[in-house]
């Protein structure tokens, strides 16, 4: 087993999720973190909660492996163990506001010239260009402007968010994925490049089907709950125990879908015998689906429809999915060894499951602010000692 | 300007969305998609709406730039241009259930041992191990069963699903990183590898939160409407003429807010004077701002509080998103030059900005089935050519 990144040095300068949700997923694949955090405080997150005798278990979760440094990068000593940082590193990645690099003197064209072989990935809220490039962003901002709460929530009733942070997860996904590149070309050119990923400009990115609708149609789609706009019978239905998806994309599947819930030849009816009635009935067909899956556990009605073929599956919260049995034999939830409080805390695995890549289902803990200080200036020596007098390449040591 | 997957060459054995999604990621970096689709129907999503001249936008969208050859997988000459095709291929995606690769003879295994080089990256529905592994999936049964549906929605009501088809997306996404650190493995040890992704191990990789919160706490969250769960104010509120949103993350931004909105010193009443007590007033809040913001329309608002550097922003439907200035400037609205019925279409343009990479602001069009065969046979000629007598490194030609 090898790591794809084995041998890459990333300086992490992001703070709360976007930023962090990246260096989690290099460091995944190999890459050794470097958190270079401010004095004193450190990350937000090491403040945000849910906390463990004190200690944040989001931030664990979201720097789990990482080495932390404090560097205060407007003083002079700080700023000199950057500099010899940098001239090491592979990759800096920052989410600062666009600005704030090129004011402390570690923007894009002053590092690049120095160290030409350094790539640089930014994750903002609305990128390093355009008018609004300067505006403050959160998560909610970008979702709200993005586009995807429109088409999210009940038909007639307000738009609602994404229960999960796509607005920063989705940008810091995207920024993994131009690293990657970067390191590609870097192996064919030598040279470094800028990485400018904006939340905003990711969250069009993700609505694929939305966008091709409204180009071709000229009227933006709105929020359809929990239903597929154009299938029927394709929704939530209510079991006696909770939610559950029925998905019937077609003719043959309504007819298994209507034998296994015991509905009789319901597909005979002129009311449902096509998609386009089904449609047009879908609130009587509602009732009737209810009617009768209402009586037993959802689990009796999945284990019908799954046995009949027909696509459905639990709405499960987020404890029923970390228990589920196929997301445990994926090794989708993980351990950190020492989390918050030094206690063990479970958090989701890597979904990029690879025939050479390692997969541990036990995760080194997150750093304390400043914890690695001294790891990280004997590596730096090590590193420079090895420039000085070459040697086989360098270890992740 | 250089592309970092110049000279790779991807068969493209995918349809619908997650493995198309991939596939469209690599074309923007620059990898040639050859799109191997079934002779007849060809990628199920040829027959998808919106329609334009009874062509598929949604297809030319998800495919634009590659190009098409129908092959039947069955039948001994199509076999013998895979097998070719596959000598010279850098990457192959699919997005089968598991099994169907192998019953074909080209499952893992067998392409390993005949192309050791090759990278072979499947996305499905729940991956090619654990008890559910072959259970049919669609977008909104991941989307249910990974959690993401338990936490949006409106408090008290049922679930709803995230407009945007997530369960495909990121998975589509994670596939995308998956063979891009696969190639840097390669570059490494001259090997190739499997990536496995599931749509549902995917849910869970973007539940951050939910998944710390749940792993705390022992219970898991539900649906928060609009509404930050634990900051007041951070929600939606109502103008003259839509939904805007207003995240005033402390005190400070909070007194800032009152003052935009010309609320007076709220931020002085002893119900409103910490966010902890404007959490436990926050509908009475809710109506003393939308009594204010009712009066004029959002633009107004969020001119004003963007002047006091509070985070705000319109809720956007789909064609104000592709109107943005913002959006615009970032080159993220481009244009398919022939799209469906020979006509331009608009679709996003991509949010990765390297500044190596090219941006282009009109895409080639997706390709009719089996469209490029002569090219491709004609490529493949060339490239055993090549290898017959080495020259330098093909191109992308």
């Amino acid at each position: 087993m090898t790591y794809p990144l084995d041998g890459i040095t990333v300086l992490d300068l992001t703070h709360v999720l976007a930023g962090p949700y990246c260096a989690n997923q290099l460091a995944d694949l190999g890459a050794r973190i470097i958190k270079v955090e401010r004095p004193g405080l450190g990350d937000d997150t090491r403040h945000f909660p849910p906390f463990v005798d004190g200690e944040s278990a989001y931030f664990a979760t979201l720097n789990r492996g990482k080495q932390s440094i404090a560097l205060d990068l407007r003083a002079a000593p700080d700023r000199a163990i950057f500099d010899r940082l940098l001239a090491h590193a592979d990759v800096l990645i920052e989410n600062n506001r666009p600005g704030v690099m090129e004011r402390l003197g570690y923007g894009w064209e002053a590092l690049h010239a120095r160290h030409p072989r350094l790539i640089y990935g930014a994750v903002s809220g609305f990128g390093h260009s355009g008018p609004d490039s300067l505006k403050p962003a959160y998560d909610m901002v970008v979702q709200a402007r993005g586009g995807v709460m429109s088409i999210t929530g009940e038909r007639d009733r307000d738009p609602v968010r994404v229960g999960a942070s796509i607005g920063d997860i989705v940008a810091g996904m995207f920024l993994t994925q131009g690293v990657l590149a970067a390191l590609l070309a870097r192996a064919q050119t030598g040279v470094g490049q800028k990485v400018d990923v904006a939340m905003l400009d990711s969250q069009l990115a993700i609505l694929e089907h939305a966008v091709a609708l409204t180009a071709v149609t000229g009227r933006a789609p709105g929020p359809n709950g929990a239903r597929h706009p154009t299938i029927t019978p394709f929704e939530t239905y209510r079991a006696e125990d909770g939610l559950f998806v029925l998905a019937a994309g077609n003719d043959a599947l309504f007819a298994r879908a209507c034998m296994a819930l015991g509905l009789g030849p319901l597909d005979q009816d002129p009311r449902f015998a096509s998609n386009a009635a089904r449609c047009e009935n879908v609130k009587t067909l509602k009732g009737l689906i209810e009617a009768v899956t209402l009586e037993r556990p959802r689990a009796h009605w999945i284990a019908a429809l799954e046995a009949a073929g027909v696509p459905t599956g639990a709405i499960q919260n987020v404890a029923e999915v970390m228990a589920d049995p196929q997301i445990r034999a994926r090794n989708m939830v993980v351990t950190i060894e020492k989390g918050p409080g030094g206690r063990p805390l479970p958090c989701s695995g890597n979904p990029i499951k690879m025939s050479d890549l390692p997969d541990p289902s036990v995760l080194p803990a997150a750093p304390k602010l400043d914890g690695d200080r001294q790891a990280v200036l004997d590596w730096l020596e090590e590193a420079e000692a090895a420039v000085a007098a070459p040697v086989p390449r360098r270890s992740r040591g």
